[in-house]
C-alpha cells in the first residue's frame, strides 16, 4: 500500500519528462504505463520505459506509507495535468486501485504491480563525463536531423558520440549529407569514449534537455547503453552496437569558396523552395558567380529567382542542391556568416563556420538536369 | 496590363482575410484563386469566392497602370508571405504571366483573366444596421458552435440572425441543444430583420472580425443575401431561405434553480470527461444535492467524483449529460456565476445569466442508465 501527498504542479512536470519514454506501439498495456515509487521519506520516483529507452525521475513529496504502482500513463497523465495546483493525495488499496485526491476531486484508476514493471537494468559503470546542458542540446539539434530514419538503414539510424582529444564530436548522416558539430573540452587521454544513439532517443534526449533547468548534465557511457544523469532526471538509453561508416575525408580541398549571411541564403531558398511540383522535392539551381548566388527555381505554376550577395574565392559554378537538404542544415546553425565550399557541379557542397570547426554540414548536389531549372 | 507596387505586410493581411472564401473543395482552378483589381490610383482590391461566400478587401497601393488578374490563391499567397516587409511591384503581361518582384526576388507565376472570375454581385440593397464589431463578433462564438454541421440537415445548420423590438438574438440548435445570444440595440420598429446565415460562413465571419480593427460594422439584410462591411472589408454570404424551427418556450417554469461558479463548474467536467470509454461521448452524472453538485463519471479505467459549491433552490436531482454539449456551452458563456435550471431529470437544463437574458443555453439530458455511472 502506497500513500504519498505531492504538489500538482511537480508532478505535471515530472510526467511530461518521463512521458517520453512510454511505448507508443507497444501492445502489452503494462509498457504504456507510468511506475510511481516512494525513496525514503520525502521523495517519490516516476518512471517509463519502452525498454529501449527508460527515464526517471524524482519529485518531492510526503510519503505515509512506502510503495509503488504501476499508472495508465494517459489517463494518469490526463488527470494530473486537469487538477488545480496544490496537493494532490494518492493512495493504493491491496487491490491495486489507484485513489487521487485533491479538495474537491477523487479518482479511482486501476493500477498495477510494481513488479510487473520491466526492470530497468542498473548495470556495470560505464566512463563517466559533464557535460554543459544548453551546448550538448544545441549539437543534439544540430546533427540528430540528419540521421537516417528508416529502421533498415541500421548504424546509420544512430548519431555518432565521440569524444577524443580534440573534444566532444556528434555525426549523423543519411547517404545525402552529413552533419557534424564539435566543442572544445579538456579532458585526459583516457577518457576517450565512442558510442552510437538511436536517432529516435537522442531526440527524446533534446526534449528532455530543453525542459531541464539544470545546467550540467552527466553522462556515464557503457558498451551497449548511455545514461545521463540531468538533476533528479536519469535517461537510460541502448546503443547501436557496430562500426560506425568512416565520414572523414569525403570533402578535401575545396577550390570555390564563398563567404555569405546566413539568415538572407535560408529564406531565398525557402522563397525559392515554393516553387516545386506537387509531391516532389524542391530542387534550386545555385548560380555561383562573382558577387553573389543567384537561386532558381520552376514549377508548373511558375519560376523564381533570387539573389544572395557572397564574397567568392574561385570559379564560378552551376549546381543543384535538394532546397530541404539545405533548409534543414542551415536552420540548425547558430552563425551569422557561414562558408560555402565547393568543387565541381558533381561534388558536395561543405558548409562551414568561417572560423573554427564548431560545425561542417556536407551535402549532395542533384543533377540539374534532374528538375527542369 | 496591371502594373503595382504595394507594401508586403499590407498584402498578407489582406490575403489573410480573403483567404476564407477560397474553395477548398471545387476542381476548377479558377475558383482557387484571388482577384487583384485596381481601384482608381492609389488602391487596389483582393477578391476571393466559393460562390456562396465572398470576401473582398482593400489596401493602399501606387496604380503604374490599371488592370486586374487573378492569381493561384496557394502559391500567391505562399510567396508573398515568406517575402521581406517593403515594397512588391506586381506586373501583368499580355499573356497573364504575373512578374511578382521585390529588391532581391523575382517570380513569375502564371494569371488568369479577370474576366475569368466569377462574378460577385452587386444585387438589391437590404435593410442596414450598424454594430459594434467585438459585441456581434462574441455573439456568432457563443452560438455558432450548436448549428447542425451535417448538411443533410438543412435550415438548422445555419444561424437565425434576428432583430426585434428587443434587440439582437443569434440561435443556433442541433435537435440536442439550442444556444440563444441577445443583445439590446435601440432600433425603430420598421429595422426588424431576419435572416438565417448558414453556419460554416458565420464561422469565417467570426474570424474576420477577430482581425478586425474595426469598431463598428455595418449590416446590409438582404433577401437571399447579408453583406458585412468592416472598414475596407466586404463580406457577401447566401442565405438560407425557409422557416427556422420554433425554439422558443420548449421551457416553461423551472422549478429548480442552481447559482454556480462558471469555471470551477467547466474544470469540474472536464476532469470528469476524461474517464470515458475509448471512441464513446462522455456522459456524467450531476448530483444536485443542498450546497453542492456532484459529478460522477465512469469507464474502464476507473471512476471520479467531483463535487462543485452551489446555491440552490428546490429539489434534490439525479440527470445525466454529454459532458461535450456542457463544456462547449459553458466554455463560450462571459459570466462568472450562472444559474442552471432544471425541471425533472428528463427534462432539459437551461443555463442563464444570474441576471438579464444574454444568454440563454438549453440541453438535452441523457439517459443515466445509458452510461454506467
Amino acid at each position: 500500500m502506497m500513500k504519498i501527498i505531492c504538489k500538482q504542479e511537480k508532478l505535471v512536470k515530472a510526467l511530461n519528462i518521463v512521458s517520453r519514454a512510454v511505448s507508443q506501439t507497444s501492445t502489452l498495456p503494462i509498457m504504456k504505463g507510468i511506475l510511481i515509487k516512494t525513496e525514503g521519506d520525502i521523495k517519490i520516483s516516476l518512471s517509463a520505459t519502452d525498454v529501449q529507452l527508460s527515464i526517471t525521475t524524482g519529485i518531492d513529496a510526503i510519503v505515509n506509507e512506502k510503495g509503488g504502482i504501476v499508472v495508465g500513463a494517459r489517463i494518469f497523465t490526463d488527470l494530473i495535468r486537469k487538477l488545480p495546483p496544490g496537493d494532490v493525495l494518492i493512495a493504493t488499496d491491496e487491490r491495486d486501485n489507484v485513489s487521487i485526491k485533491t479538495e474537491f476531486s477523487e479518482y479511482d484508476i486501476s493500477g498495477k504491480k510494481e513488479d510487473e514493471f520491466p526492470r530497468i537494468e542498473s548495470d556495470e559503470e560505464g566512463k563517466k563525463i559533464s557535460l554543459n546542458t544548453e551546448n550538448f542540446r544545441n549539437m543534439i539539434e544540430g546533427t540528430v536531423f540528419a540521421a537516417a530514419t528508416d529502421e533498415s538503414r541500421g548504424i546509420i539510424t544512430g548519431v555518432l558520440f565521440e569524444i577524443k582529444e580534440k573534444g566532444l564530436s556528434l555525426v549523423a548522416l543519411d547517404g545525402l549529407r552529413v552533419a557534424i558539430r564539435r566543442e572544445n573540452i579538456d579532458i585526459p587521454k583516457e577518457e576517450e569514449m565512442k558510442a552510437i544513439i538511436p536517432g529516435r532517443m537522442m531526440k527524446e534526449i533534446g526534449r528532455v534537455l530543453s525542459d531541464s533547468t539544470e545546467e550540467e548534465i552527466m553522462l556515464d557511457v557503457g558498451e551497449s547503453r548511455l545514461r545521463l544523469f540531468a538533476g533528479e532526471t536519469l535517461i537510460r538509453a541502448s546503443l547501436l552496437v557496430g562500426e560506425y561508416v568512416k565520414y572523414q575525408n569525403i570533402l578535401k580541398e575545396c577550390k570555390i569558396k564563398v563567404v555569405v549571411g546566413k539568415n538572407e541564403l535560408l529564406s531565398a531558398i525557402e522563397r525559392a523552395s515554393m516553387l516545386k511540383s506537387e509531391g516532389k522535392e524542391s530542387g534550386i539551381r545555385f548560380s555561383i558567380g562573382e558577387r553573389a548566388i543567384t537561386l532558381s527555381s520552376r514549377a508548373e505554376e511558375g519560376k523564381g529567382k533570387e539573389t544572395v550577395f557572397a564574397e567568392k574565392e574561385g570559379d564560378d559554378l552551376e549546381i543543384g542542391f535538394n532546397a530541404r537538404l539545405v533548409i534543414e542544415a542551415l536552420k540548425t546553425i547558430p552563425d551569422d556568416e557561414i562558408e560555402l565550399n565547393y568543387n565541381t557541379g558533381i561534388s558536395p557542397c561543405l558548409i562551414k563556420p568561417r572560423e573554427g570547426d564548431n560545425f561542417e554540414y556536407l551535402i549532395m548536389p542533384v543533377k540539374l538536369s534532374s528538375f527542369s531549372v
